[in-house]
């Protein structure tokens, strides 16, 4: 099965240039399930935390239950829980939302100290050629504050999102080395994703970390991966299927973010 | 190269069960650009109709230019031009928005005698499982009327399509055969996508067409495929990277669909 799935891969990095339908491992953001449907607290699990695998080895979401803020990172997929520790989920768990990129960087810059989220955000600005396109992120290094949330595993029935981070766990590092990871998404992703930057965090010895509120930068560089390609998978559940998804959920995203 | 090709649809074939990566020509609806792209003026074709043809045999566009209305079918690409006639469209011709899927119907029923636009598509809500999924349609039979438009080929600078379509083209049939094609895009795709229904039709001799105002039918079967995959390739173009895509559309694709 191996061997078979590397001749594929090899057919389909050959074919890539003049077939762009087997290129989809390539500058494509993955995507299981929507955000707004994350927002009305579907929280079941629906797509298995191996097979994101195969979509991405970067990237950001949440677990079944909404337990804990997921981190992926060098192909490895990490649970931050409700406690603000890290550890690696086992292929078999499932998640209700994921975002997931195979990074190739085509941009690298060494970002100043004292760099927090908002300059962070400006210079990501400054240095892209568009705001329409997808891009993905590895910044990594040392931070002299990072301040992440985690959210507590959910029982049913389940509240909406918003709901939910009024009982979330804040942590406050500093002088702590790590990396952030993540996403900027277009504003026309509108109720699919979260429009702008969607940032998870993880320490360089993997036991801490979670969904970026802030941080202050000692000394980092920053990756950029530019994504022109998005693949959404929408889940066939009952639940996906009987969710009210034509609310504007805007503020309560705004809400649910910081 | 072909049989590089042959082999490695035959590998994803195969590993399509365990590898979800792979499955990407099923259950897809694949897009290129965003309809509020187009909506703003972007007309200038940003991927080839050749290109096209790997990610979907069933579908609606529109070309270079604005150049008349796409209609998809049976893996063949025509133009409906601003004089109502039909014709197949060379490879080398470019689109600058067009939505295709592979088309495997799940789904089939006879549609009776007087079925119109509105009931038609008060027939699929109730008969598919959910409004938050994509489906594709292919209505084929007899016709008593269906209403059709298409667009002239624009020139620079670019109008908005919403000033364009008031210098459209409406052609009447009356007891006609033909297809209709199409697709229904959940309310979440807004900006991407056309929420609701957008079809496009073609007479059973190729020859006249154009994108869907009404229809009255006589007899008709009705087959849809359900889609739970999206994928959107974005336009690596100055054009797209520098359009405004903040702007709420809503309303300009109301008079533009109408």
């Amino acid at each position: 099965m191996k061997k078979l799935l590397i001749g594929a891969l090899f057919l389909a990095t050959i074919l890539c240039g003049s077939n762009p339908a087997f290129c989809a491992e390539r500058d494509t953001l993955a995507q299981v399930a929507t955000i707004d449907a994350l927002l009305g607290g579907l929280y079941d699990g629906v797509a298995t935390v191996g097979s994101l695998k195969d979509l991405g080895d970067l990237g950001v979401g949440t677990f079944d239950a909404l337990d804990g803020e997921m981190v992926v990172l060098d192909g490895r997929i990490y649970r931050v829980a409700s406690d603000g520790r890290a550890s690696v989920v086992p292929d078999g768990e499932t998640t209700p939302f994921a975002a997931v990129t195979f990074f190739h960087p085509d941009r690298e810059m060494e970002l100043p100290a004292g760099t927090d989220l908002k300059s962070f955000q400006a210079l990501v600005e400054s240095s892209v050629p568009s705001s329409n396109l997808f891009y993905a992120f590895r910044l990594e290094g040392r931070f002299r504050t990072v301040r992440t949330r985690s959210v507590p595993r959910q029982e049913k029935p389940y509240r909406p999102l918003v709901e939910v981070v009024k009982n979330q766990s804040v942590f406050d590092f500093r002088d702590v080395e790590g990396t952030v990871v993540g996403f900027y998404c277009p504003p026309f992703v509108k109720g699919i994703n979260v429009p702008g930057y969607h940032l998870h965090f993880l320490t360089a010895d993997r036991t801490a970390g979670g969904h970026v509120l802030g941080f202050t930068i000692g000394k980092a560089t920053l990756k950029i991966d530019t994504l022109s390609r998005f693949v959404l998978q929408l889940p066939e559940t009952k639940a996906f299927a009987g969710a009210d998804l034509r609310q504007d959920r805007k503020e309560e995203l705004e809400r649910v973010e910081k």
